[in-house]
């Protein structure tokens, strides 16, 4: 497999083989846009070297992890800290040995395409990964780590990537951001809105607890809606002062409510008092989504609702070592009822940008291409999580493309927690779009100009206009 | 695109393409059956010309408009009439020339499809729709519009079209059926009886108004459940006798119920109270499907269930506008709970034929290819509305064939109110029954004599035995 | 198509042509392991010649009846018995003549597969089954039949059955079983324990009465909870004495529990009296699951659950001839929230197995890869029933490989009753397992090598690993 070969995921005949390689060719050197993800600000703020191979590519991936553990590894093998965080394993080469020796539990999955990318380009390094030379390439990546190239400023710059947003909640000093505010760099990196921390009763540090914190670090009181409201509208405006053009919300499942304004105050205070049932619980999330989307409305953030994520299934997992463990499982819901009220009340206001991601795949032709392909303000987010993938991403176009048209895509987004994927990641969907493109030219379907449009909008200019991002 | 390439949608491959080419090549020519759809009889009663491109293209096609709206240009602009029936907009001119400037909206969508076969091959445009050649075009079809070519019946016959249904609400007087009985073209334009109007409480113009209505018109005592079915039996004759052999049905879910007589009494008790509450109006819609059934195993009448639709979940836009509009979306449903009662009743009837057609394609592989492939009454409806596609055909055959067979699929029908995508659709659907048999041929899984029967089954004989119109 | 084409099924175009076919060269002469399955013990311990085609391809075949009913084709004609054992056709010629006059029907279906490697390899036929050679053929198996090569035994051996194992219900007392312990035939055709017969109080048969026989045979007091977890401890042990290495476990839908033991009694009191709601049989059912899964961590057993078939939907053929006449229509399910008792109590057990199987494909990519890819204890069974065939397959490892990777699937098992079908079965698994190797190593996804391994595992390995029979 190394060296990774050029025409990898593209057709293997002719004449889509050609097509796709034109197209591929005008789009792989396009700057890198990643609107969504999770990587840590601080990597970009301060700029330290990474301090091992294991904590780059094992440690903080839960995709890497929940392969290993569904082969029976056990987590504290693989230096994962628990919770009081402290790790049982702390000798990072050894996590690495597992890592090789095991590297064909990868074959057939995206991690195995993203860290072979990064060991290639990013890396330098020229043989996959085994258990033969676990400790050559681990110390091989060490002296790489040492050079000014894989300083995380200079990975993003090597990567071209133009712009990358993290995701911080409301509650986040955004000290990081605070930084590069300072140095500039915000041009680079800026922030997202994730209230989830004062949206969702059941949030980690719970209710009232949060909702209270927010009325003093926002100065409002949050005792009653109006003023709850305008805790956000200025926390929205303080994430918009470190780069944030959009917002993000989790959401199980997709429910959206227009309540009354008693209605509302009701529910608010039943959170307030912590005493609530999960039925309270669910009806304060639907709301808020209704009111952030009005929100959106008024400031022009665009709204992003990852939806469909059953949280923390192995519930000794969570007790553990806390959530991100690789134990969120996706689940079914009903995006044309739970949506209707959000929108209804503001699915055609002007400028509106409603970008929804899903990991349901019954939902693309079913739900999200015929919503997409009719309400004004509604994207339909990349292929995500799981579905991040070449598989995933054919089976989203397959499905998505023919009802919702491709200017109702979002583009492609990477949301990871893991730096050196991005390009690889990127490079996937830029590998697909172009494949799928050709085989619909090849097909007489479209014609060869078109699809070159299509394509530069879908690896590049999909996601600038979905996030307001500018010319 | 243009001119559109012979060999569109087929395999790019040898020895697919080669297969699929001898097999397009020997139905492509077949008469057109379409046994189901929404086209306006009075074009065919009154064989008047067509008065401009846009009320033939845009105007009337949900399609076309949901795709415009999705991208924020408003109905008004397109000259959609509001309710009152005025359009803001009057001069089709400028629609026309919006839906030239944004025909890329529809790149790889299959109204492109439709409209670039129905420029072609009906209207005689030689150049693909764009902006600079809007003015062009339009004036191009308006002189075409005025030959007699491009009178509806010329149309028909131009198209090769041998038989074409209509369909008609039970309490549609069929004037312009009648007048086609007159003249003698009833047999080529029938209509269907689609009882909603009378059948759902819920229908625009409500119960009890439209039962007792029924009543009137068939001279039958219907606040009993022995007189309403009279007159259901009374209607149906009339509808026989322009035409029809089917009848047609719209349910949002596919609940079916067998009560007995004293049930089925005070239920229509309360539906002609009108003060019914929503589960009620459900119910009566359940037990009249299988009441409708076993009117069916009388008459002999091929039944149609065309469900899940949620329809006009834009409220503000029925209100202004009402329904057909683009905004129904479709939703999940239990095909095999819901159909149970009406299946028990009378699913092993000698020559009773019940066609199902759904939007949510995993009913496709998980009930409806388990169910028609083992009930006599049950055939599977082809790929519907937003799956009326190349992919979406493709995903048909996928999931269907191999558990219902061939024989168990019912043919193609169009359901569309676009006069002009009727050869268009009919052919998307001839190329990609070919491509999947042509694929087969070459993977060794059927012969080609095999394949070239079940392709003239499948892009014609099925049509007539699914919808009994003779040999 | 006969004689059979030695590349059916693989891809049509190179490189992937060359490189499947090395693949499959390299398996497709593997043993066969069948670790789950419905033949008939007695063929094995008995091994009598079977008495005609009929009785071998049709009566028993559920796929062959159904297809045949979905045409109105009685299954009095075909000579299925009625509920009193007696059939209306007791000439087995007339039923095959109705097969072949009609195998057209099979076109484009599994078994159509099935029965023509059958033909060619099996019985040596050497020309497509048709009307005009039905008797001929009849004969021709007739005079097979009665040569030793196809006596049961020497079907296994000619096909390299390796193992196959037979399922056999709580109560049974395993008489065919204990005369091949004494031949030592057991190791080669052993037992699966089957507890539903006691496990569901909806069980024909019915609840107490099955429980309280299930007492006498363990000498258990199964009035207690303790002493019915003795009886399945004590009758799992003798299952084990007749070859069993895994259980299996039928279940409408997902459902498991996790109740203390109060609870436990309470609800086997209920159960005991006969008098239960649906509700409490269910809960009887999720709890069971839930326990019998603790016993596989004790005693090492692997458990096999076979979730989502409605059963015998066609209440009047249950009525008239009983289950497995082709009324079993797969369901949906929730499997992230009804197996989340189980595997919250043990799915972190050392050594604990469950294999699940699904007839909702929307579940591979959804719940079942994304929770084998976690669990340690899970692996996905192979496609099921209406999805055992080449599209079924494509699909499977289309949607579970990227996210499950290729080491927690559990390889291939045929679930059949039909014995013929058996080589059949499993070399459609190996082309097709072989193909979507083929097109990734084509696509530069996998290396050779690794798809040589890969292909080794999924076609022999994964099943001696899942099933725990060593090496």
């Amino acid at each position: 497999m190394f060296p990774l070969h050029p025409d990898r995921l593209l057709p293997t005949h002719e004449p889509e083989r050609t097509l796709a390689r034109d197209l591929y060719e005008s789009v792989k050197d396009l700057p890198i846009i990643s609107p969504h993800g999770h990587t840590d600000p601080a990597w970009f703020a301060d700029n330290n070297r990474f301090s091992d191979p294991t904590s780059l590519f094992i440690t903080p991936d839960h995709y890497v992890l929940r392969m290993f553990g569904s082969q029976g590894i056990s987590y504290d093998d693989l230096g994962v800290p628990r919770k009081d965080g402290k790790a049982v394993e702390t000798d990072p080469r050894k996590a690495w040995r597992i890592f090789a020796s095991h590297y064909h539990l990868f074959d057939g999955t995206p991690s195995k395409i993203w860290v072979d990318h990064a060991m290639q380009h990013v890396l330098g390094v020229d043989k996959e990964l085994n258990a033969q030379n676990a400790d050559v390439i681990y110390d091989h990546i060490m002296q790489k780590l040492g050079t000014p190239a894989l300083l995380p400023r200079a990975i993003l710059e090597n990567a071209k990537v133009e712009l990358i947003a993290t995701t911080e909640f409301a509650l986040d000093p955004l000290v990081h951001h605070q930084k590069m505010v300072k140095d500039g760099y915000i041009s680079r990196v800026i922030t997202t809105y994730r209230p989830d921390d004062v949206v969702n009763p059941d949030f980690a540090g719970g209710s009232p607890q949060n909702i209270l914190k927010f009325g003093e670090i926002t100065g409002e009181d949050v005792t009653t809606w109006a003023g709850l409201m305008n805790a956000h509208r200025k926390r929205r405006e303080y994430f918009r002062a470190h780069g944030a053009t959009a917002t993000d919300h989790d959401a199980a499942n997709a429910m959206t409510a227009d309540l009354t304004p008693p209605e509302k105050q009701k529910l608010l205070d039943t959170v307030l008092k912590g005493n609530f049932t999960p039925q309270e619980a669910e009806l304060f999330r639907a709301q808020m989504l209704t009111e952030l989307a009005l929100m959106s409305v008024e400031d022009g953030m665009t709204m992003q609702l990852h939806i469909g994520s059953k949280r923390n299934t192995d519930v000794g997992m969570y007790q553990t070592r806390g959530p991100n463990m690789g134990a969120d499982i996706p689940k079914t819901m009903d995006c044309v009822h739970g949506l209707s009220a959000l929108l209804n009340k503001c699915g055609r206001e002007k400028d509106f940008r409603l970008l929804v991601f899903v990991l349901d795949e019954t939902l693309y032709a079913r739900e999200l291409a015929p919503m997409a392909g009719y309400w004004p303000c509604m994207m339909i987010g990349p292929p995500w999580w799981f579905h991040d993938s070449p598989q995933g991403m054919r089976r989203y176009l397959d499905q998505c493309v023919e009802t919702a048209g491709f200017y109702n895509l979002a583009g492609f987004n990477d949301d990871t927690r893991a730096l050196l994927s991005i390009p690889a990641r990127h490079d996937v969907w830029r590998r697909e779009a172009c494949r799928f493109l050709a085989e619909r030219v090849a097909e007489h379907r479209i014609s060869k100009t078109a699809a070159s449009e299509i394509a530069h909008y879908l690896c590049y200019r999909a996601t600038k206009d979905a996030y307001k991002l500018g010319n």
